[in-house]
């Protein structure tokens, strides 16, 4: 029990570092009447939005729970709850933070560069450490509680049985409350965004965040509970899903494991450890005399590095012996799955503690290709983004063709590298090698939200200094700081959708070994060969789409509704555009916490009733080892199509937008050059694609294998 | 042999029709000399350009015979240099034909709407009866010269490779030129319209089609080596690759059955009576008191109906009693993917006549809901098309937005019924019933084809009258037959896709049956939980994605090219834009054909090369039954993704284009509006994400699936 006990110091430590940083964040002055004015109707804009989201999704959140404890038990529901109840909390402390975040980085802005980027970051840090933090004691504070209030027993089939339950209780509840706060927040975000510049920049041509335009509030609300909190409730049900799902894995296909706790808790101190590093690493961003993003991968990088001898430490102090082989009997699932040394039918599976190690090397390796890859792709600096630039000279035709271009291309090194690691994480230890490949990706997580949470907090400082009308030179310092921002939230995208691959197989995992479990005697032909293996993939490959298509018509419909508002009060009230009257600003934030939270409902109950719909609807025409069949090829569906749609839609997205940056720099004719409309609109196109659409698949992929998960223990239950 | 003369004889009349109605269509009024001027220089251009490609590629298919030659002998060899060659005709006809029906159409619109559908509608039905009638001429003659002249024997194991090889060899001919052909064509196309508006209709603010711009010949050559050469060639290898792989698959499944030959032959006959059935059609294309849509419908409603006795007879003429049970058996493959009702390791698969007509019933009714779901997407009596119009009034970034949101929501429907499609059919024949299904949608080949066909037709000729100064009624009345044209277009292009899925199962299901067939020692393992099929998966998903990139590339940076050209004639000589000067068409006709033809080399090969690199790769980390299942589940990924990508492209394309047409006839403010100019960038992007990468998806998929059968033969004989 001493691992556990040092994986929830570990956390403690996280949540010890976001509760001293916040006392320091607060303590800086907040600048003077007029920006705390705005960053007071900004926070009051945010914490109406989130109450009332959270309203919301409370009311299907207790349906589900009430559903999950009728079929699988209360235990199950408490495990539900909590991963829901932190979901949320962690998305509310995300944004609570960076609403008293920006006007200090705004008026740190006004001394010097780096004064905005250590309010920046240090705002951004809390979230990711309370992200990682809260994550990591959700699952081992479970795991020890069930182990020692609950006395229940690895050993014993039954107990390991309501363990796993609850493993994966948690992560659905993690899970089904982050696809609406990524939807909700995203839709929120980016209509009001969308509606802003429509009718602000184009209409009536006055600048971005210039604080006669009404809709300018809802705009910096916007990233507040969709970048900030939306994200933070991503990550960590990324977090939760990952940890819990590896966890669950083990005890499901290793069940008679001699090291079957030590395995269990490997992944938690894993985590634990690279808190540890993470923490260390946040205090190595410093502007030297390199870029910002150069700082803020110092601080990254320091994370990476420290974590090599932090895992192998931590692998080794719950393995002993590196090389001795652990593992045990199993005869479950299909176990050519488990590991590539055993044969179908096989009944042992064995590995070293190296193995496992390198397993994380190669997840720590991923991540930082795909960090690479993705700022390849939406960085300034490189072919794609500078090849949007100057397609926008012909205008904005050429400039959304080159944008879909390079957002179609944007897959393919990643899956490839997926690829590669998925298969060598598979031979070095099966499918416990892909999870503990997984895992390590996610345990640097704090580290990459820490990155990202940065962002809006910048972007926010920015609109408030136009808004109050701080001098020319903190809007340059804090743009500066914004451009970055559009990289490092391309890159946590990119992160979690690519653990979400990894992730996904295991679950795929659980599920194929599942059935062997609960339905013995049905045997399920998972061959491609199978039409009911292909009528599954291919409407589990059309679920990202029409997923897709609900987020972009949300944005498109509440955008609308957002521009008529603007219009009217433009029109109701000229004393706004003169500058003599003050426009009503809660009006439109009202308008789009509304649209936002109508819109979200559908889109997010589909991939909870889709596995359950071609279930059953293949279980009427044909028979139940068929519906098993089409069910898990509906898993794989989601999970292939769902990674080429949210890869092509962040990346492309935020290529665009820093096509956009880069014309502003000066390149292509400038900023009012025609180069530059046509770059506006490409930014608009790709800003529901990056922001609202694209990373909702990745919770969604995970709902739809958890969902299927929670069907089979419901369909063995009754 | 009698169902054979049979075919032979539908495949003849077929091409009688074609040389009869050409006759009627080169005796009408060619329009003045300033007509025959223009279409005189669009002839020229619209030669040159497909002379240029087809030596291209016949470089390539030189190679590429050889190489089929030394693998698989020289019979093979043969098939595919017939298949290669006919596709190449097959475009070639389709582009001549066009090129003399342009001009009088605009001659015959100077008259009437109904003239003008008549001489466009009839030169499409030539190339559609064309493509049909060569299609059957060129498998059933190369079956009967196998049979008869060559002594091959389907009763002989040996000889019966021969004739599937060879079959297989013609569809790959098919495919490869038609992947360039549809390219290249594509490529060029879009390349010279989307760099004409862009430097015509943009920058210098004159009208499509304005004589004065440059490049408004190569637009129209455009017309002619895309739309209709390029189209032909692919419905041509979609022809032969469905019917030849029906054949093919049937002699691999049921190599003992009683009616082998019966059931080889039946799809050339059913092919055969829907030849005439169409042709029937073609005489039934009538305005009424209807719409110029409804007057195409009534051709292709007619063909449909009198489909149904007609495919009964054929059916009940070649298996005698309709309820009596045929097939016979077998032991090769997977074959729980032959029949539902024969468990693995089953010896004998029957099915009765009565179910293989029910399975082509469900071939007809797919195509007809497929015909709907498409015009519902794109025609603009509906809500996509409205919705997509109606945001145009916001700007061009929502526009695009809305564009983008229709194009995801696209798959949807089609993929539902698909997949219903393929569970029936799979229920009432098993794979057998699936091929049956595919064929009887391709036996519609002809009319549909015509259909299509009759587009590029009306938009030549209204770019004849723009520049030849006719009329402002004539213009009028070529683009309200070119506004259908639009839609009828987007209808073969979803039309041959949801075929290529049902095609590309039986081409998948002739994979595991030839690996059963040649290494009957080598267990591969195809269920999902193989995580090398995972891999190949992923990887067969992501060629659609990079494909088209590739396609939305190429043409963004030729029409770039067409843009500074088309700049440097306005600079250089100043008289065009006064119009005291003509400008050097030719020149930037010879531009976009370099272009082109340099730009679509890599990307046809990237389906041919990825199936061989995938296998070697995999080999070379794993094994040989890893490598296969890695290969195997590379085909079905691609046809997964393939769906989306291709559906989502070409609906979402058609509908940007109906968009600006639907605004352009007075709604939202219409021509010169704002929305308009919106709706002019949409259809910019629409344009090459319909005519150059969706479309050029179709023969893609089935290339990957070919050259993986062939490369099964390759290792089998080396």
């Amino acid at each position: 029990m001493g691992i556990v006990y040092l994986a929830i110091a570990c956390g403690v430590i996280a949540v010890l570092y976001g509760l001293v940083t916040t006392a320091q964040v607060l303590k800086a002055p907040a600048g003077d009447a007029k920006m705390q004015d705005i960053a007071a109707a900004i926070a009051e804009g945010a914490r109406a939005y989130l109450g009332r989201q959270y309203r919301t999704i409370a009311i299907v959140g207790v349906v589900v729970a009430a559903l999950v404890a009728w079929f699988l038990g209360p235990i199950s529901a408490a495990g539900f709850a909590l991963g829901a109840i932190l979901s949320g909390v962690t998305g509310f402390i995300g944004m609570n933070v960076s609403v008293k975040a920006n006007v200090r980085t705004a008026e740190a802005a006004r001394t010097s560069l780096q004064g905005g980027l250590t309010m920046a970051f240090r705002s951004g840090a809390i979230t990711g450490m309370l992200v990682a933090g809260l994550g990591l004691l959700a699952i081992s504070v479970m795991f020890w509680g069930l182990l020692t209030l609950g006395h229940y027993d690895l050993s014993v089939g039954e107990d390991r049985r309501v363990i796993v339950d609850t493993l994966v209780a948690l992560a659905f509840g993690a899970s089904l409350i982050s696809i609406f706060a990524r939807l909700g927040g995203g839709i929120f975000t980016k209509a009001a965004d969308v509606g802003a510049d429509l009718v602000g920049k184009v209409e009536a041509g006055i600048p971005e965040d210039d604080p006669r335009n009404p809709a300018t509030i809802a705009d910096n609300v916007g990233d507040n509970v969709g970048d900030c909190a939306g994200m933070a409730a991503d990550l960590f049900e990324t977090y939760v899903v990952t940890i819990g799902v590896t966890m669950a894995s083990i005890a499901l296909l290793l069940p008679n494991a001699d090291h079957l706790f030590q395995l269990m808790t490997l992944p938690l101190l894993v985590g634990g450890v690279c808190v540890i590093t993470s923490i260390i690493g946040t205090y190595m961003v410093r502007l030297g005399k390199g870029s910002i993003m150069g700082a803020l991968y110092k601080g990254f990088w320091t994370t990476v590095v420290l974590s090599i001898p932090a895992i192998y430490f931590a692998t080794q102090y719950v393995v002993g012996d590196m090389n001795a082989l652990i593992g045990g009997s199993t005869a479950l699932g299909d176990s050519a799955f488990l590991t590539p040394a055993a044969a179908v039918g096989a009944t042992t599976i064995t590995f070293t503690g190296m193995k496992l190690f390198w397993c994380m090397m190669i997840g720590l390796a991923l991540t930082g290709v795909l960090v690479w890859i993705t700022e390849y792709y939406t960085g300034t600096n490189y072919r794609p983004v500078k090849s949007i630039a100057k397609a926008s000279e012909t205008g904005h035709g050429t400039n959304v063709i080159q944008g879909l271009a390079v957002s179609l291309e944007s897959p393919a090194l990643p899956t490839i590298v997926i690829s590669v690691a998925v298969v060598a994480c598979y031979q070095l230890g099966g499918i416990i090698g892909i999870a503990f490949g997984a895992t390590s990706m996610l345990a640097l997580a704090g580290m990459v939200v820490a990155l990202d949470a940065y962002g809006p907090v910048t972007d926010n400082a920015g609109g408030i200094a136009e808004m109050a009308g701080l001098p020319d030179d903190v809007r340059h310092r804090t743009d500066a700081l914004d451009a970055v921002g559009n990289t490092t939230k391309a890159v946590t995208k990119g992160y979690a959708i690519g653990s979400a691959a990894l992730a996904a197989l295991v679950l795929f995992g659980a599920y194929t070994t599942d059935l062997g479990i609960y339905f013995p005697d049905i045997v399920v032909n998972f061959s491609l060969s199978n039409p009911y293996v292909i009528v599954g993939l291919l409407l589990g490959a059309l679920l990202p789409f029409s997923f897709g298509a609900f987020g972009m018509t949300a944005v498109g419909r509440a955008a609308g509704s957002v521009v008529e508002d603007v219009r009217a009060q433009f029109r109701d009230n000229p004393g706004i555009m003169a500058g003599t009257s003050r426009p009503n600003y809660a009006r439109t934030v009202d308008l789009v916490t509304r649209a936002a939270i109508k819109e979200m409902i559908v889109p997010s109950l589909l991939p909870v009733l889709a596995p359950i719909a071609v279930y059953y609807i293949i279980l009427a025409v044909a028979d139940q080892a068929s519906a098993f069949a089409a069910l898990g090829a509906l898993l794989l569906g989601v999970i292939v199509s769902g990674l080429f749609v949210a890869i092509s839609m962040t990346s492309g997205g935020g290529a665009w937008d820093n096509a956009k940056k880069y014309i502003e720099d000066g390149n292509h004719g400038g900023k009012g050059s025609e180069a530059h409309k046509a770059a506006v609109t490409g930014d608009t196109v790709g800003d529901p694609y990056k922001d609202t659409a694209g990373p909702a698949v990745n919770p969604m992929i995970k709902i739809t294998n958890i969902v299927a998960l929670l069907l089979l223990a419901a369909l063995a239950a009754g």
